[in-house]
């Protein structure tokens, strides 16, 4: 297998689009994408696409090759992932190994969704559908009633509190605030977090990621091929997918994601690397109770810590390990098949130097850590300056 | 890149299921693979689904993760294709880089649909949602209209006639009779074929593939190891998926499908092999037209000559060239997902000569080509005897 690297990335803003339409987001990040590594549409040897619910959302189904024709791609394999809102993550992983094991050489890997065309509770309703809809969702959960009953859970086991939450959902508009990609870029209080409109208690409206309109691309290239196309790659250094069962009731232990931590382990291993090596984080903040878990799954804190760490400013730009420079979910938008590819595009703007009054000191090894449903998905990936 | 062969096989029956839902059969499919090869859930290194519109016709989705959790299969890589009803096609297509590639040794691909229960009419509207439903759909077109224009044009340009047509239906429904596992067992005469109900003329109910449920599965692994789990494993000589665009309007000639010529080329070319040396074939003949394309697409016969072809009775089981000796989709059925792998299977049977009074005197190898759409997707597989 040979080493791989991120040589472009294009990303559209997230945000609630009434006038554009699912295929020209993903057309315009693809486009961008293509235009920052100089490569033309007719190098492209493969479109690995991620979409969540394209067909419940907007009636539109076989997007890859829909999208791609657009862009002048035909005569490729074009494909499209489903899993759930690790989607385009899992696009990603299976575009690198397309790639590492020397299949094809320019692989354009993305991730779109259009959700804000329906009304909220029909986009729970599409949503759920991510979740046993024999069971938990037949029996009324939503997945803010299910991220609630893990965040009642941990609150019970290891003593995490609303102000634990919060600090979550403050770090993240305080940094999407300065992204401007971002869908709500607004500073938020720690009195406001704690005093939000209830959606699923302990759950208020700022534990919640948005409803968003969205798409982003990733170029990805052999790396001894990288100088070609671009004076900074990113290098791949680990990728991982795994998956559990889809419902909550069949999981021992509600308060850790068993796919988060085995694709974790994974990418540490491929990369060569401990979570103590990561410098920045891209987590999957659906609802802040998952930032929380995922700092605990990923490794960077015990188990039970995630909420006092978070709450002591560690996860901030500033902090010790700076999470979700971009606003995360919850603040830059969670168009659910973008965001796993998002998150890249995020991680690559860091490693570059890109990301102006986000800029992090240190920023040689990131980590994007992608989600679907409950857990029954996730990919994590590493990245490395090359 | 190492040889990879077919271990092991496993299919429902397709049909109309009232009492079964999609997951009892797509674990039926997999158990019953699994089982062929001697293989416990636990051994699978990845799980690679084929579905086009589960969320549509059944409201669920994460469909990969669900169906394997349900067979004891989690902690690993597990993941849903969509490139319309290439979908199962395609999921084979990456599952095959993947262990070709050394990445992963034992690997599950199924292919799903459950379609019955919901009506004809919203059947007909979600399969739109494979064309492009700001174009043709919204002008009125549905698939049967899509490939009747197809078949218009054939007519004119090669003199295609309505016995070309209903000679295809016949075959298949005189092999689908013998074929314990087809959705609709009943031989039809000519004359039953010409004056069948028109749908879109110049197709008639006849010319139509079924709406069914049905699932099935292959289990793939290096040719090296595949002594280990059977006596009769199917070499893949080649694979190849490619591309093409969605709107039958975006494209210079539709008598001619570019996605099924170059995917066939590229397959052909990996297994070092010319059309000539395909002893028989499983085609996508979602209409009769689509096979006659088939037949020529594919290089059997020359441009214009597919239905004389099968009207002269190459195409039967005693032919010079049999083609859907299961019945096709006309008559086994065609649960959009589970079609591709379905044809795998189909052509397992025959390559280990288990085909019962279907039997081929010749059976040592055999070529599926799976659709999407109206040519957007197309995987065409060529496998052997090992």
């Amino acid at each position: 297998m040979r080493p791989v690297a991120v040589i472009g990335i294009g990303k559209t803003a997230f945000g609630a689009f009434a006038d554009r339409d699912l295929r020209s987001l993903a057309v315009e990040a693809g486009q961008k994408c293509l235009a920052d590594a100089n490569v033309s549409p007719s190098q492209v040897e493969a479109y690995y696409l991620g979409n969540f619910a394209g067909p419940s959302f907007v009636g539109q189904n076989h997007l890859a090759p829909y999208i791609a024709g657009a862009m002048g791609i035909t005569g490729v394999p074009c494909t499209r992932f489903e899993a759930a809102c690790a989607s385009s993550g899992s696009a990603f992983y299976h575009a690198v190994s397309n790639v590492a094991s020397g299949q094809n050489d320019l692989v354009l890997v993305a991730g779109v969704e259009k959700m804000t065309s329906q009304s909220t509770p029909k986009v729970t309703e599409i949503l759920a559908g991510a979740g046993d809809t024999c069971g938990e969702v037949r029996a009324g959960a939503t997945f803010p009633a299910l991220f609630a009953m893990i965040a009642r859970r941990h609150m019970y086991q290891y003593g995490t509190t609303r102000e634990h939450l919060a600090a979550v959902a403050v770090k993240n508009h305080e940094n999407g605030a300065k992204n401007p990609l971002a869908h709500m870029r607004k500073v938020i209080t720690m009195e406001q977090a704690l005093n939000g409109k209830p959606i699923a208690e302990p759950l208020t409206v700022y534990d919640c990621s948005l409803i968003s309109d969205g798409a982003a691309a990733v170029l990805i290239a052999p790396l001894e091929r990288a100088a070609e196309f671009t004076s900074k790659p990113a290098r791949i250094l680990g990728v991982a997918q795994t998956s559990d069962y889809v419902a909550l009731d069949q999981k021992d232990d509600i308060t850790t994601l068993r796919a988060v931590v085995s694709a974790a382990q994974k990418a540490y291993q491929m990369a060569g690397l401990t979570a103590r090596d990561i410098e920045f984080a891209e987590v999957h903040d659906c609802f802040t109770i998952a930032e929380i878990l995922a700092t605990e799954d990923l490794g960077f804190v015990k188990k039970g810590e995630g909420g006092p760490f978070a709450l002591a400013g560690n996860t901030r730009l500033m902090g010790k390990l700076p999470i979700n420079t971009s606003g995360g979910l919850k603040s830059k938008g969670h168009p659910v098949g973008a965001t796993g590819v998002g998150q890249l595009c995020d991680l690559v703007i860091q490693l570059r130097g890109d990301a102006g009054e986000r800029q992090l000191a240190r920023h040689s090894v990131g980590l994007a850590q992608n989600l679907g449903g409950s857990g029954a998905t996730a990919v994590v990936t590493i990245l490395g300056a090359a």
